[in-house]
């Protein structure tokens, strides 16, 4: 239908900030659906959300400057601010969010902190999501030590389970959260599509740093995002997916509860792709990973990969319940949980 | 076709290094159309050329360090350079290429030099072309310096007179040269899709800042940039529009003839989108470019805007034929020398 119809747009050089009827659809959808005000704010289209958390890292960073995340978080942002040269402070991360009095206490003790990156729904790697309360408190905390915050928030759509929480972003009346939304867990992550909600003054900072490195999104994946957007029935296909996931999810908690060993403690998400398991301490989780794959051919990833410490150890795994189908979440949940028995007792 | 036969492929999540039958299919034409060895070299998809270069940047060079780049250079990647806090040091660009006396003398005196950036075919915004004998002792120099190139070729296709020069990668035996090319000026820009090609010892560093930016280029836009190379003619679709681009700047250089002040000379280029105009020293290029639109309509972009410093003036402006319609060629030549005879007498 695009090409058929409007060729040289989906083919020709475009905007950097993006194609404007897909920013003005998902400006709109920032104000019903999440609740943003959007009156002093500007959505830009990125490649994809990553792009988006680098840009905040590019434009907020000089080299030596601390950024504050969740500890573990997700390794894709980790190693973005990594090659800005920037220091990695973890806080904690609990089962209701990163832990606020150390949080506090990292924001009064250290120097030239820049940001604050939290995925505050079903969080990447733990599943765990952010209570209302600490994320007034975290919004709170940034005001009063005048940092931003990037408000990552790639799987919000898919809670199958509670109430959705409020967005950091749908409180902020600073400007002071940069908040990321991706097009990847709601439709495909192969087109490369993402948004970011920021204030207007920053607007051209962002701009300046997409125009430095892909000029802007490919046109024919924003198209192909707004007519999925316009003109099929987004709530219907939401549904579908959270219906899916949430088989999948209970299905492999049930089989983690009858197959592990009680030693290994798992998350109980309410949405997302991940369940977080945690083995007893000292735990050679290398081992333990590889050996999943080794003799039995599941996959898990070891946790140290979410750290913000690369030296530090870490006794736990992820497991992703979207991707493989029951059958194979029936048979991977027997071999591993087979395994934590054999490495830690019933 | 992709979407009927191969619709998980071009959703999902694909590898940073790019699709592997679009890799495959470019390593094979940079050996046959190009005559490069590619023994010791990989080929990495990118989000475009642009992006290809500022991984470059950020591989090579720290802040502080510095790019020769020929002056005046394409804007894109100047200003890629400088969101990195490098130093640009421009070096004449003469019809044959870059200045090599300047350029010895300029990798004698300065520190830090990580890199030198060149547009060797119909460079933007000239319109020149590198000579055969300038491109090897480009290569000597940058060997003996231990400097390495950026080869940027975006136009390289478009050439529509003259014999097309091997590229500096053609006879890189070190390894030395980092080659770009794309997809925008053959088939879309608006796919964004470009590639790199570079010594494999390198590939690694290029794959760490691609997983750290847009993780993986469009797949969609690769697998139509595969299916484009190898189920339709290449050659002919080339030669299509290398003759369309011919008529354009044919058409266009007869018009500046006859209708420019006799006080402003132009480029002839061979090839490529650009015709780069020069005008009397001390010229208000501003004033003269913002006239050309306010009273007649017609958008040329001032010189200064592709100056290495920032600050320093131009007398120079560029003229793009392969986008407006003959009609329109006609019609702006005709303002736009009215223009020049107003401002510089015949």
């Amino acid at each position: 239908d695009i090409m058929a119809n409007d060729p040289i747009t989906a083919l020709q050089y475009s905007v950097t900030e993006g194609y404007a009827p897909l920013r003005e659809t998902m400006k709109n959808l920032c104000r019903t659906r999440y609740g943003f005000d959007m009156a002093n704010d500007d959505l830009l289209i990125v490649s994809g959300a990553q792009q988006g958390i680098e840009f905040a890292c590019k434009v907020f960073c000089n080299e030596g400057d601390s950024i504050i995340c969740e500890d573990p978080s997700f390794i894709g942002s980790l190693n973005s601010f990594r090659s800005y040269g920037t220091n990695l402070i973890g806080v904690q991360q609990e089962q209701d969010g990163m832990n606020m009095e150390m949080l506090e206490k990292t924001l009064s003790e250290a120097k030239n902190i820049k940001l604050i990156y939290v995925i505050p729904n079903f969080q990447n790697p733990t599943g765990n999501t952010m209570s209302l309360q600490k994320r007034k408190e975290l919004y709170r905390l940034a005001c009063k030590y005048n940092v931003m915050i990037i408000e990552d928030n790639p799987y919000g759509e898919l809670r199958f389970e509670g109430e959705d929480i409020p967005s950091i972003k749908s409180f902020d009346t600073e400007g002071r959260v940069i908040y990321v939304g991706s097009f990847s867990k709601i439709l495909s992550p192969g087109l490369r599509v993402g948004y970011v909600v920021l204030n207007n003054a920053l607007s051209g900072k962002f701009v300046v740093a997409k125009q430095c490195s892909d000029v802007h999104t490919a046109i024919l994946n924003q198209m192909i995002c707004e007519k999925f957007i316009t003109q099929y029935n987004l709530d219907a296909h939401i549904s579908k997916i959270r219906e899916m996931y949430k088989q999948r999810s209970s299905l492999m908690l049930e089989l983690l509860k009858e197959h592990f060993s009680k030693k290994v403690t798992f998350t109980n998400p309410q949405g997302g792709l991940f369940i977080w398991c945690t083995m007893p301490h000292g735990t050679d989780t290398a081992k333990f990973c590889s050996e999943a794959i080794s003799r039995y051919g599941v996959a898990v990833v070891p946790g140290n990969a979410f750290n913000c410490d690369v030296n530090a150890a870490s006794d736990c795994f992820r497991i992703n319940f979207s991707s493989p189908s029951e059958q194979n979440i029936i048979k991977g949940c027997e071999c591993l949980g087979k395994l934590t028995k054999e490495w830690f007792g019933n």
